[in-house]
C-alpha cells in the first residue's frame, strides 16, 4: 500500500491511498492528481523527531574526506525542519554552500524502546523519501549540527509512505537536480542496515509512532542554487520534489 | 504568576496556580500539596524540541577543559528526553559517568522566527528548572550528542513555570545532590544572555509555543550515583526534584 497525507479542497487533512500508475491520491471516493493545486500535499507523518544517520554509505564518507564510523553517527532534526512535496524551501541566507542529500527514510509505526534488530521490522510502518538539506558553512564549524542541519526547510519529506512489502531490500535511491541525476545508489549499500539502526537508536531513545529515521546519503552531494528543482526518488516508494530559494 | 501542570486525581490534565509560600497547586477551587501522591506533576510545557546551550558559563567550560565558544554552542533534546518533578529517571546502563547539570530553562510563549534580541523577551512565557543529564561516556565519543544528551530521562523539567516578572536578572541557580550543594551560580553569569540566545536560534529555527531553551550549566558538574536525589532550584521559580536509578 501507498499512502499520501494531504489537505483537501475543504481544508480537511486526509490520509489518502496513492496510485503510482496514475499518480493520483484517493480518499472517500474523491480522487486528485498528486500535483493538483486544489490539494496541499503534506509530509506523510508528523514526527516528534527525525533521527538522521551520517556517513552510512562508504562512498559518501570518502567524498567528504571522513572516516567510516564504527557505529552509526546520529544527529537530530526537530519538526521545524519539515517541508512537503511541492514546497519551495528557503535556505539560510548568506551561506557559501548548502547541499542536497537524498535519503531513504523509515517511518516508525509504534512507540518502542530497546528493540532487537531481529524484531525491528515489526515497528516499521514504511518508507518515504527525504532530502537531508545541509548547510555546510555552519556544519563544519559546530560541534552539534543544529545551524547546519536543523534549520527550517532542512527536511523535505514525502510525499508517499510505502509499506515495507513495497520496497525491495536493494531499493534504489536517486536524486536529480533540474532533471540531471546527481546521486544514485541503493539500500543494499547502507553500512548499518535499518534493523541495526533501530536497535542502536532505541537503546537510548524511545521512538514514537510517526517518528522518522533517515538512513544517510550516498556519494554525489553538491551545492543547491537559487531556483533549483530537486527530485528524490526511492524505488517502490515514489518521488519527492521541491524547489529551492537561496535568499 | 507561577503555574504547575499536573494530572488531577480523576486523570484530567490541569494547569494550576502554584503558591510557593504553601507549596500547593490550585485549580478550580481544588488545592493539593505539590508532592501529594494523589496528583501527578508533569513538565510545565510540552515542547516540540529543547534547544540546549553548551559552555555558557566560563567556569564550567574551564572545568571540562573546553574553550569558551565565540557563538552559542547549540544542541538538541527531543521530547522523549523529558521527565517530571518527582520522577525517578533510569539512566543508560553500563556507563562510567553520567553527570548532573543544573540549568535555567526558558519557555517560549509564541511561534517565532527571526526575533531581534531587543524584542526577544516578548516571546518568553517564563522560566523553569532543568537538569541537563549528560552521559559523558558517549558524549565524548560522538560528533552530535545524541546518545550523550537525548536519551530517555535526560531532561527532567519543571515543576513550576514562573512568568518573567518573577525571576530577577541575576536569579540564582543551585543544584543539590542528597541535600549537598554542588552547583551555585546565577543568571547574570550567562555568557550569552537569553535575548541573544533567542535571536541566534531563531535566525535558523522556528520556535513553537511551549518550546524550551536551556541556558547552560555553571561549574560544579559531577557524576550521579544510584539512589541519588537531585534538586535544581532557580530563584523566583522553585525547585525541581527527581531521583536517579543507575541500572
Amino acid at each position: 500500500m501507498h499512502h499520501v497525507r494531504f489537505r483537501d479542497p475543504a481544508g480537511s487533512i486526509r490520509e489518502g491511498t496513492y496510485d503510482s500508475e496514475t499518480d493520483t491520491v484517493a480518499f472517500a471516493g474523491e480522487e486528485y492528481a498528486l500535483d493538483d493545486p486544489a490539494i496541499d500535499v503534506l509530509p506523510p507523518t508528523e514526527p516528534t523527531k527525525i533521527v538522521c544517520i551520517g556517513r552510512n554509505y562508504a562512498d559518501h564518507a570518502d567524498e567528504l574526506g571522513n572516516e567510516v564510523p564504527d557505529r552509526p553517527l546520529l544527529f537530530l532534526k526537530p519538526p521545524n525542519a519539515l517541508a512537503s512535496h511541492g514546497d519551495e524551501i528557503t535556505v539560510p541566507a548568506g551561506k557559501d554552500r548548502i547541499d542536497w542529500e537524498a535519503e531513504i527514510a523509515v517511518v516508525i509505526g509504534e512507540q518502542c524502546k530497546d528493540v532487537d534488530a531481529a524484531d525491528a521490522m515489526d515497528v516499521v510502518a514504511g518508507f518515504t523519501c527525504m532530502n537531508d538539506v545541509s548547510n555546510r558553512d555552519d556544519q563544519n564549524q559546530e560541534q552539534n549540527w543544529v545551524r547546519g542541519k536543523a534549520f527550517d526547510g532542512a527536511a523535505p519529506l514525502g510525499p508517499v509512505l510505502a509499506t515495507p512489502d513495497e520496497v525491495p531490500d536493494d531499493a534504489s535511491v536517486e536524486l536529480r537536480v533540474n532533471g540531471e541525476t546527481k546521486q544514485s545508489s541503493d539500500r543494499a549499500h547502507l553500512m548499518f542496515d535499518v534493523p541495526t539502526l533501530i536497535e542502536e537508536i532505541t537503546t537510548y531513545l524511545t521512538l514514537e509512532a510517526g517518528d522518522v529515521i533517515s538512513t544517510g546519503t550516498p556519494e554525489g552531494v553538491g551545492a543547491l542554487s537559487d531556483g533549483d528543482t530537486v527530485a528524490v526518488e526511492v524505488e517502490g516508494v515514489g518521488t519527492l520534489e521541491h524547489d529551492v530559494r537561496v535568499p
